[in-house]
């Protein structure tokens, strides 16, 4: 295996410029360039990760794309990625994308142009995951599962048992009826708690009965009217997440429904607001700052050299409160 | 008045050392610092900003200090200061401190090595405004007065009248017995509403009656139920945000107290949330989004050398939803 020291006499170049060809850094002139590229493909020189990072210049900065930092879900998550990266002398340089694929895309160029270390990237789309891997910055997914292959490691909950959680709970609560809120059909996480739901209603004997949802607020409100309107006869709910339970415990309010009383209600994230809202949100428990530390922690070692698991599933835990009437064994 | 070239060519070095002296940037040899000082102190060479800015290498990036990324309030500035920023080309490099002092000066540290072109300041101590001073790059303080006076401008809401609103919507409410939940003393905007409150008090001929109070969740309902003890015949309460609002709600409906036919209640900041609970909170809104822009847009002015305004007060809102009874005019 040929060195970059190598590499760089035969072009006739520092192994810093090989280096900074190898991480397409601006400032190498175009001949230099012709040169290394000219070398590395008549030696099959290929550089692997640790050769990549010797000749890096470390900028300890750590870019995190999320879709929305409003949602306190990732609020949350971004609160323990700084924690972590500040522990280890880093900084966090945060993208909120609103889903919008363009601002993700040039938010990986800025990432790449300031010499982040490493990226953490929450996002649903398969493009930004192709556009950080040719930005060749080491990357972590965070709640989310992707296809694509490339990443450092994923971190995420393990929603299909989430999903499983939450049925049981309202089917031990005594409902009678029940009706999930599905949450994005393009998320893992939604696909995940859904197909949990589904098994126990076939191990249950129960006929799936949903409607489908997102994840933000303002849309679990017109859901949850559609709800009300196709099952009547509703008597428990399991919402998207948090954010979506807060707003069917609003609609079934001002529809003159009680909670717990006529519809018992689950959320799921554990979100903080779950706890401070009255009444108390029933909800699936995910480890939020453990993931977000986890994935930090990861992003770190494999940055250091160490070796990193590939796939970190988080395990999800039942929070009972007051949405629910107590989790009485059937 | 001598120019940043001649003191180069009097110290023997060139104009972008004589910047970096200036600009206490690392990678000067200390003999070239003692020269380039020398000349500085012997010609009376006072650089202004335009000339640090010529010869400093933008990175292109804002750091942000908050308190506490969690409440979200901060949150949502902080989101409008990132959109913000992403408009004109910056980013955002953001600096959670839990109100740690040690952590908020490491980060300034930080933000200096990272060659920041600027700082928004959401912070209590006055230690951290000396050491941005010091650093030289320049800062916004958002949300806070400061005594310091070095900032660039001060961007905050008109809390005085914002606490004069509160209270008079309740005395129009039919309100008798109102107490306040007083804000942090430390913290401008808290003693601002409580001097507004104390005025209407003065106008009004009511004894004022209040509760010490911080701005978090947590000490809310310990101080709701202080209040509860302290003032047993209470029907108005003025909470010191909205999430001690929140607080206050839980706290009552536990203590069998309704809002707000038994109690009413009124929040401050109009965050998000306020209207997502239930019921909907009525509060004084604070244009949240507007000054997270308007800080940034003042700095990156001040950046790009234009004249900017000092002072920037918004104006508050009241906004009537479920926690008060209408305010019909006394």
């Amino acid at each position: 295996m040929i060195s970059i020291k190598e590499v760089a006499k035969l072009a006739e170049v520092s192994p810093a410029t090989v280096s900074r060809v190898i991480n397409d850094s601006a400032n190498v002139n175009e001949d230099k360039v012709r040169r290394v590229k000219k070398v590395i493909e008549e030696t099959g020189f290929k550089p692997n990760e640790v050769a990549r990072s010797l000749y890096r210049k470390s900028a300890r900065i750590i870019g995190v794309v999320v879709p929305n930092i409003d949602n306190p879900f990732f609020n949350e998550i971004a609160k323990a990625i700084e924690d972590e990266a500040y522990r280890n002398g880093y900084r966090l340089t945060l993208c909120s994308s609103n889903e919008d694929v363009e601002k993700e895309r040039v938010n990986i160029d800025l990432f790449a142009s300031m010499n982040a270390d490493g990226i953490i990237l929450m996002t649903n789309e398969e493009e930004i995951f192709k556009k950080v891997e040719s930005s060749k910055i080491p990357v972590v997914v965070l709640d989310r599962e992707t296809a694509h292959g490339n990443e450092v490691a994923c971190v995420q909950s393990d929603n299909y048992t989430g999903g499983r959680l939450a049925m049981e709970h309202l089917l031990n609560c005594g409902c009678k009826r029940i009706v999930a809120m599905r949450g994005p059909r393009n998320i893992s996480s939604g696909r995940q708690r859904f197909e949990g739901y589904l098994k126990v209603c076939g191990e249950r004997g129960v006929i799936p009965a949903f409607v489908d949802c997102g994840y933000d607020f303002e849309v679990g409100q017109s859901k949850t009217e559609e709800l009300l309107k196709k099952y009547p006869d509703v008597d428990g709910i399991i919402a998207a997440n948090d954010m979506i339970a807060m707003a069917v415990y609003k609609v079934l309010t001002r529809a003159g429904k009680r909670v717990p009383e006529d519809i018992q209600l689950i959320g799921f994230d554990n979100i903080k607001l779950s706890q401070l809202m009255t009444p108390e949100l029933t909800t699936v428990e995910q480890r939020i700052p453990d993931m977000g530390r986890q994935a930090t922690r990861i992003l770190l070692d494999h940055i250091e050299g160490k070796p990193v698991l590939r796939n970190n599933i988080f395990p999800v835990k039942l929070i009972e409160r007051e949405t629910t009437r107590g989790g009485k064994q059937k």
